[in-house]
């Protein structure tokens, strides 16, 4: 094994690195005063205008810290909570049976209170809900990258984490109380899609969850149960509250 | 149709924008003299050193401008040569022929020379080189929201554009010409692959395309067949350059 050639900074280095920036700023900026630093945030104001915060739906990346990789469960966990889009994987109908992958926004909870289980909001016009109620058969993939926190790491390099949820496609009863819970959890991570077309017929769904697809670190695939999975919540939110 | 509710930005205002934007900081420099901006560009040194460029591989990213999404073929092209990553889907034989999405690095061809079809650097250590030596089947899913271009628009939003190519997934032969090629794209982009661990067996692979699904603007998937998406990139590098 040669890991140690693509062996990266840590997690928690990292985390680490980024206090020791912020507390450079701090100090810099009792040295400079406030009469210079006001112009200055004022230039941050428009390079951050001009530039835009590429991957910050509703602001709630970088909140809660990256769970330290051995512990599979929250790294998990914590991948589904911070992003907001994937890719959802069927079998196509209309391509013999080919394995599609369609770009979805979804929601697994409201803000830091997830529940582990992927929603959306799929309308039939698009090939992937066609496909899931002739054949259930999905996977739901994310990637850490567009979080931010692989910093110059290849989104392919194994200390990017990347998950793949495998199961079943399945639509939510729109008279249930899980579509009330699906839409909450996604309309307050997406707040555009109140407004999406109605003649559209969007309808809720959900993954359910059958295997776990973990790659967070070297070493292969992360061992992980559906119930590990599940009940990892209320650990790593207690830790991280 | 609603589609007016939630109409963005177009691909040419966001551009405007941008000019707009950058103007604004050039006059603002000039009211500020240098004594007072040049701790402030210390101040945004600081801030980029803290939060860091996501998704700016190999500094690829803005650099060419997105097409009109009317031009569906140019649209195509920009989206898989301004990437850096995607999701490729294969049939998996590990969980029953369940499709499985992998999130893994690409590319298709040296900067700005790109040839549309996606090359990659797998190793059978993992389920996607290993289903698709079995099955060879897949697909291969981008969005456009990663690049950044996307602004506030949701992910799922049909304006931020997403491309699913589908087709076979082959292994390229280690000896021939296209292998370089393959090396060549995929090392230029992507610089750590060249020191990726030799005893994974990492090989090329490539996506032979056979159909493609592109969703840029409102009203459906853009029809665009395989001929006129490989034969886009003359006309659009050469009213680019």
């Amino acid at each position: 094994m040669t890991d140690t050639i693509y062996q990266p900074i840590s997690a928690k280095e990292t985390h680490a690195g980024e206090l020791e920036r912020t507390s450079e700023i701090t100090e810099y900026s009792n040295i400079m005063g406030i009469e210079v630093l006001l112009p200055c945030f004022y230039v941050l104001y428009l390079f951050l205008f001009f530039v835009g915060f590429p991957a910050s739906i509703e602001g709630r990346l970088l909140l809660t810290k990256k769970p330290d990789p051995k512990n599979a469960a929250a790294t998990a966990r914590w991948l589904v909570s911070q992003n907001s889009w994937g890719v959802l994987n069927t079998i196509s109908s209309d391509l013999g049976g080919s394995p599609f992958g369609n770009v979805v926004s979804f929601s697994d909870g409201l803000p830091n209170k997830g529940s582990g289980i992927p929603y959306f909001y799929l309308t039939a016009l698009d090939p992937t809900a066609r496909d899931a109620l002739k054949d259930d058969r999905a996977s739901f993939t994310i990637s850490e990258y567009p979080i931010g926190t692989c910093g110059k790491i290849d989104p392919e390099n194994p200390t990017c984490a990347k998950i793949t949820l495998t199961g079943k496609l399945k639509l939510v009863d729109k008279n249930s109380k899980e579509a009330d819970f699906a839409k909450s959890a996604l309309f307050s991570k997406h707040v555009e899609m109140k407004d999406w077309p109605e003649d559209h017929n969007f309808q809720f769904f959900k993954l359910e969850i059958e295997n776990i697809f973990l790659i967070d670190w070297f070493g292969g695939p992360k061992p992980l149960t559906l119930d590990q999975y599940l009940h990892a919540s209320l650990n790593w939110f207690a830790s991280n509250s």
